[in-house]
């Protein structure tokens, strides 16, 4: 079980979780993640041990937290004018994101130390969020648009199996093969 | 760095795997995955710790090479006369088994301790093994068939991200629909 809360916590509590992500980050960067260690990022964040063993439980559930928050997109997609434009440079962008060590490094975290699955769910979420403001922006223009399950299963599955578990021909054009098929087969249907 | 050779190994090195493997399947199935340690392994494989450590590097390791042999499809798919029926049987046994809560288990025991990513490729050439005889044998009636690596795209990627990703809607009727899509809208092309 997660000790994890399920809300985003405020006040202190909230200042604990952005000293100790902070300090993740920093030591990460300075000694890499093989010289990580509780008391290590305790110190470096002015907490006790025994405040992130309580909350975070261990350290790959306190790592899968930090790697969720690096994988938080920080802008909405950018508006290309149409709907292969805008899917085609999401997709290139999440594949370039996904596919570099860091970002290798981030969905190995967030998978790693995430017993119930929350921090996976909320990976799959952003991307989610992010082709719905896509798709919305199509709809407003008259476009015909899939439904956001599709582009998950055509484009974001595909990607990140490979990442995973097949690490072969990702690239940008695979990237853009994704998109059009999706688009081109079934762009328009229901489902 | 992995320490396992790149061989299957022979003779005594053969015997000593099928006997750690064997008493971690054993010790799973008594007690459970959390209280296996790598001196519990040891003790009843009837080696040292130290040839656990030398061989796995860790537990997590050892516990990755269990996982990958447990996925390894024991017969090759079913004849049901014809591609689509061939496709849709395997996908769907496919999915069960891998949406169980056995094969979650070990999807993610596959992954975690993988650090060279070998483990992860492995689940995938098997899956790749299967549809390719799906296809060789629907090549042989005469069918036109997709490339592997697009029924990959097609079905086995969106089951694997969704069970490890997005664990909503994957039931028979998905790897159904997934199936159709494959055949339907790209069954014939070249890729």
């Amino acid at each position: 079980m997660s000790r994890k809360p399920m809300v985003r916590p405020g006040g202190r509590s909230a200042r604990v979780q952005e000293s100790v992500h902070r300090a993740v980050r920093d030591l990460m960067a300075e000694s890499g993640r093989e010289a990580l260690t509780v008391p290590l990022v305790a110190a470096r964040a002015g907490v006790t041990p025994s405040t992130i063993y309580r909350r975070w439980g261990d350290l790959q559930e306190l790592l899968s937290d930090v790697a969720v928050e690096r994988l938080r997109p920080e802008t909405p997609p950018e508006d290309h004018g149409s709907l292969t434009a805008d899917l085609t440079a999401w997709a290139g962008l999440f594949l370039d994101e996904m596919a570099s060590p860091a970002g290798r490094a981030y969905i190995r975290d967030a998978l790693l130390g995430d017993p119930d699955g929350r921090n996976a769910g909320q990976c799959s979420a952003y991307a989610a969020e992010q082709i719905n403001v896509v798709l919305a922006r199509a709809a407003d223009r008259g476009e015909a648009t899939p439904k956001v399950e599709m582009v998950i299963d055509g484009v974001v599955a595909p990607i990140m199996y490979r990442i995973l578990f097949r690490p072969i021909g990702i690239d940008d054009a695979y990237a853009r093969r994704l998109v059009t098929e999706v688009l081109g087969s079934n762009g328009s249907e229901d489902r």
